[in-house]
């Protein structure tokens, strides 16, 4: 009992230091760009002070098409400035719930894949094995591969993939597997992910080749394309993703260019006819009670974009995953 | 008899003078930029000549995040050289049913906000009481405070609200009033807003706390979040916002940040997961037939917007509710 | 027999030789921007070869508001750059079914706009006769009267025309009757398209007139409007359209500013409350089928759009539209 | 003694009437956006009121590339609310020295280049019979030829032409001979300039041929490339350009694109390596005390210069042309 | 002796501690964004720390025309992490003359200049009392004048101020006395600068009235416009600034509109016809040697720069401002 | 002799054809964008019909700052559209003088560097074996070692190399030797380049550290930092250049980021302080007569550029070499 009380405190003394910056006493324009306003913290002294870490992954050279997302995570700093405490919505308080903070960016290698992959399996490492739970800012979409071999080391992971694009290419350019077309088909074939408790929502647009798909669905991926998101409606197909993944841990990864370009044209591969925010806000809230062990937002390239909208909705789409997430951490605490 | 015919001559006469110059004859990017391409007055002539008066007020200096909303009147009066006479989809043509002018803009001091709210209730007040009924184009929220003052100053108003944000701060800043968070916070305490007649939609975002919402839900007013429009669907909250206000003096104020910031971004503190001008429209569309004795579009934001979206969006928004208006003022002439 | 598999031979030759450059190979940002990367073939040596044929007017002298449509062929070849061989909703692979190129600009004078109608018409009237179904990118709305001409010389044809205009003014500035306002109105005069086999669709804003409308009707023009659009349904519109025009030769006729301007802000007279991407793809997928004889994606103005949605958004649909066009070639191969 | 004392009494009334309103008192961001915030009058009372008229001219059809400065007239005026009444470097203050206003738009025909071109002779005609000194603002630099045909009626002009291009092509596109590539040629022709007394400053770039030079050398134009400004300097230039024209009736253009696209990106035909703004002010300063009749300043596109530096820079020259003009008005008043 | 040698180890050890990170090391676009990639300290831990303080003041509540400098010090740090650890042109490594740190912002209210003046000269005060050389980014240009009254309340101060406009008006809008174009009035009448020991160099553009200039001549202040930088060189203008500020302890001001448009259009008020950011470097370096004791960089307005090229300016200014600092304290050391 | 009129015979053929398309007959904006609107060639096809080869490498994978340059060729493409056939400063007409076609785009590896510079090289070896010229685009400036490879294989080259920076890294990122800061040092220890002939002009900013210049000195370079060439002007900085590659072999290889930063915005590491574009010409057409054997434009990276100066600015440095290398093509011939 006593024990349990101490253990209270800590954790709400904890939860008092990890608070962001409130716009009402300091304005949201003010002080340096941290995500979400919250305190940073050097990610070897972030076991057992948070649970929650938020880190970003500036590393855009597994990129095809128009580069830049190696910019996304300060953008997204700056644009998540702008929330607050208190989810309107849900009325979820992710700051009570869980201890949050900024770990700060992984030390990548701008023109080496490979070397960076390790790089970023190596930073997440110590995170998993001390239960913090990531969100991670892109970068692109490769980065998700090294964040899975980290992750989902101990036991394959489940996954609720949200994007126009499959991403499980083989190899493009005559043999080079590791781009930001091939980061699920890595993760399948290194066993990180179950295929079975994978599921992808928003696919769309054109396809060089149907290969991509075949292989995907050959290894019992499930694929809800938009024409299929639109024709049955956001709450059957979040129930169909809670079902494919299930009661498992499951890493939710959002691309921007799920989002249509209207809402987020700073992306390297836009595809019109995606999601609105207000629909992929109600997808999202529809995932609540998941067993979410990590997270990502990924492929903000804020220089195809003078208004800034994709950061603010990268903010906004990381803010509400935030929310999730602190309160799968705070169900557990 | 005879003297009714010669009023009905006198005001043929008038809306013959107060039309604004056609596109079918001089291109509409050309000539100096007045709003709708309206004839320009002084206010001091309005009182007998006009029965809409379109008025800019170019102050941001109580907006608390990113500014430029006092760029506004200037680019939605740009913008609106693009509206024409006849309303598509209800049409009413405005031009015919009551004399418009724009009054110019109200002569703020951009770094003095409480000299600036004495300089705009000043201004307003005499239009009121020659019932010119004024469309207001910000400018920060926080000028339909004094406006407020102004119109509601023979009896309290009702107020329907559609804006991401409820602008019921009580103070920011260890203590300042006067911001563009607290406009209807200090317009219902100066009694010139009935809260139990005000209503608010597609309130929405993370809150810095939930001070604000339980203020205003204790004072009586309604708030209708984005997630509620959602779920119940447009027709109904249009029906539940002309029950709230009934048929007394109704205020409505319209803040460009209700819209997604796909529709608007340009605007100091966008939200994601807001309106689409299509939904606003509808909205808009369902008030006819209401006692309004004024209303503002506000927060447009041009320099945050390089394609110009918001001051467009700002325009079409306007001249919409100059339909409703222009509607009222015919219903009382 | 003999023949006829000797036909066939020639043809999956054609088919194999008319391409388009994969992303898989070389990069999308590489190489020079033909539309959608296919082979560039002399117009003149067009017949027999190739059976559609993408075309550019960047001609832009018969706008009456904002210019710099004359810049959007170069604009949407350089976005269909990103666009890829395999329809993924419909499962159309549309260079599998006809044989595409691009056949470069109609050589315009940008200053003369009557000049410029005789060479467009002289441009399509060989292609007609060829039996090439050419997929046009203009160039603002006026591009699509000479086109007409050379396409219904033979017969009149129907028409889905998807616009926020009507385009059917008589005159505009005191007798200017070549203007992008009226082209529709010149081809059903020039007796080019048959009016009761013409509908409008997403027709929306405000009007300096009514008579524009009223003309239309008058002729048996069926008009759609957005409202009407958003109370019935796509479905319901996309079979009234399917029945307007039944199975005659049909022209299809997409203006960029049907898009809402968060879609499409770059075109030079925009009005808000339009089409999404989304119901666009949705309304064109829905007119499978119709024997269309050519097409068109116009005003795009990429110089008012700095984030390139426009282009981005008028190679979809072109890319979609082009899936209809190939489908009606195999069909009738 | 008493005439001249009331006419000194009328004068001085007069410009105490033609006033800009002062940014002290009223922020230059507020109000309607006339040239120099100056009071509107229309044309047809300028006679006897005003002694220079700044004149917008919103036309771009002649443009053979690319287009937008039909959109000059209105960005030029809302930069110019940044300027203010006394010049820094010269002392002088226009608006003690002449009666100015804002005489708005000539009503163009944007489809029409030769009907334009009459609509814009037939407005200066009476201006230049009234004395009255015009200040334009364009549109492309076809519209100096009619002004030239108004101003030059009497007895041929001498001509300051400060631009990129010489504008002296003979046609263009088999035969158009109505461009921005030929006002000066076209006013040769017609009489209203005196090539001997007319000097081109800062020509450049590459050319498609050197016909266009060579022509106008043979009129005995004198051609100052803008590398000879740069070997002998712009004091020699200008004292060559002084003694070009000499005493007689001058006419002073200036192309935005005489400026290098660093400081004017916003034109339809940049060329790198012209002028700085700094050389531009000084070259005018340069030119205090010649007989200048009118002047203009054209091609401004403000589409294409997000930033907006074009129409700033566009706004500060034309304010230094005016105290020219205004120094030369007092003169002979 | 030892006392010496230990204090030189504190002190190589502080040089050490506050290093920027390098580029070499990890990618300047990634990790939060402080000045220079420099440690964040906290104030109050400042004192006997470092040497030099780099302080935001996001403030533009002064501001009488286009607001966004608030959003200066944001973008300045962003762009600050392009800059290196050594000047190429004067061989300086300013961290290796002395501990550098960002010591955050300034808590401003963003709606009461009064307030903020309090705030920011509390700020400062405990930092010159512990001889900490700030150097602040803005912010508005008012900023600078609480600075100055921490600064200097020891002794008046001399100060070179490069900027186009003499920020030395009395009042604006009917009294307003505390705005951005009064702060150097403000601080001569509070004793904190020595009117004859104060020159202003860059003073260009339009004025609306001479009492500004005026009033400040009569206090001794020198002027040098621009044209008279133009006529004598930068060489002469730098040592006559010398001359004029002396051995005694002098202020830097820059506002970033001393810079052409070209070089910085993402200000307030821009004016034509500035310094080169080539020439600003000059002059700069050709300060070395003065007993500086503060400097600031102001009037950054991002939003109206999609280039960037303003902060990029602004923070290349800094790192040079930064050098000149550091061998003042190195000398001083 | 008869020979010998054969010959002359055959090139004035090929210099018939390969003639860019005229801005006379078809507007600039119109047509497919190739370099200069050359004629497109296939590499393989190049031998014995062309001199000079204009070749694409959008490439930007070793980029270590912000990407964005292999999206250069195609913005460059575009730009050149504008540059004309004849050069107005020293009267050379490059395509009387060499045949050039566009030769298309390297097929690189958007995510393998090393790859790619295999590429590049095999690509480039048969030109240089054929006698062709390459002037190339890049892509970033590790490009220019791959080419180097295949141009200097025979003898090593001298250099001219006009840059903000010198290029000559070791290694970034604990090893990484193959990125945009290291091609001049790869290429000197590869021997292609003999560093006694090469000489960089423009160097300055800030630097990580004094090693990358101490190698270089060490290797024999000269350097030219851009406070020499203000100190010294441009003539002698120019003959100084050809004093040291002397008559030898030479490469020119043109940094975009040489120019200032408000001349060229899109680059991903801007140094202010630079050349402007005039400077450049100057500089360019001082190098005249030398026997120059390729050349490049780089780093130009258009996202970050939303007004398009940086590409105009490449494309008109792009014209400006190729005359130098036409000259040197038509001596030789």
């Amino acid at each position: 009992m006593a024990q349990d009380s101490e253990a209270a405190g800590a954790r709400a003394e904890r939860l008092a230091r990890f608070r962001p910056a409130s716009g009402m006493v300091t304005p949201r324009f003010s002080g340096l760009s941290s995500f979400m306003r919250l305190p940073v913290l050097d990610p070897g002294a972030a076991a057992g002070a948070v649970e929650i870490g938020l880190i970003g992954i500036p590393f855009d050279g597994a990129t095809t098409n128009r580069p830049g997302a190696r910019l996304g995570p300060r953008a997204l700093r700056e644009a998540s400035t702008g929330t607050r405490a208190l989810n309107h919505a849900t009325g979820v308080a992710p700051y009570a719930l869980a201890a949050c903070a900024d770990l700060g960016d992984v030390p990548v290698n701008p023109v080496d894949a490979a070397e960076t992959a390790r790089r970023i399996e190596a930073f997440y490492r110590p995170l998993a094995e001390a239960g913090i739970v990531p969100l991670t800012v892109g970068g692109d979409h490769f980065v998700t591969y090294p964040v899975l071999r980290a992750l989902g080391a101990a036991r394959p992971l489940g996954l609720i993939h949200i994007d126009a694009h499959s991403d499980t290419d083989d190899a493009q350019y005559d043999g080079s597997r590791l781009t930001h077309g091939t980061p699920f088909r890595r993760a399948i074939e290194a066993g990180v992910l179950d295929p079975r408790r994978c599921i992808q929502i928003g696919i769309r647009g054109s396809m060089d080749a149907a290969d991509e798909r075949d292989w995907a669905l050959a290894q019992g991926l499930r694929i809800i394309a938009m024409e299929e998101v639109c024709a049955r409606g956001l709450p059957e197909v979040a129930a169909e993703a809670r079902a494919v993944v299930g009661e498992g841990p499951t890493y939710l990864s959002f691309d921007i260019d799920a989002l249509d370009p209207a809402f987020a044209p700073g992306t390297g591969t836009p595809e019109i006819g995606g999601f609105t925010t207000r629909e992929a806000l109600h997808l999202l809230r529809a995932l609540r009670g998941l067993d979410l062990v990590g997270a990502d937002v990924v492929e903000v390239a804020p220089s195809l974009d003078p208004a800034g909208l994709t950061a603010l909705a990268g903010a906004g789409i990381a803010f509400e995953i935030l929310c999730l997430l602190a309160e799968r951490v705070a169900a557990r605490a």
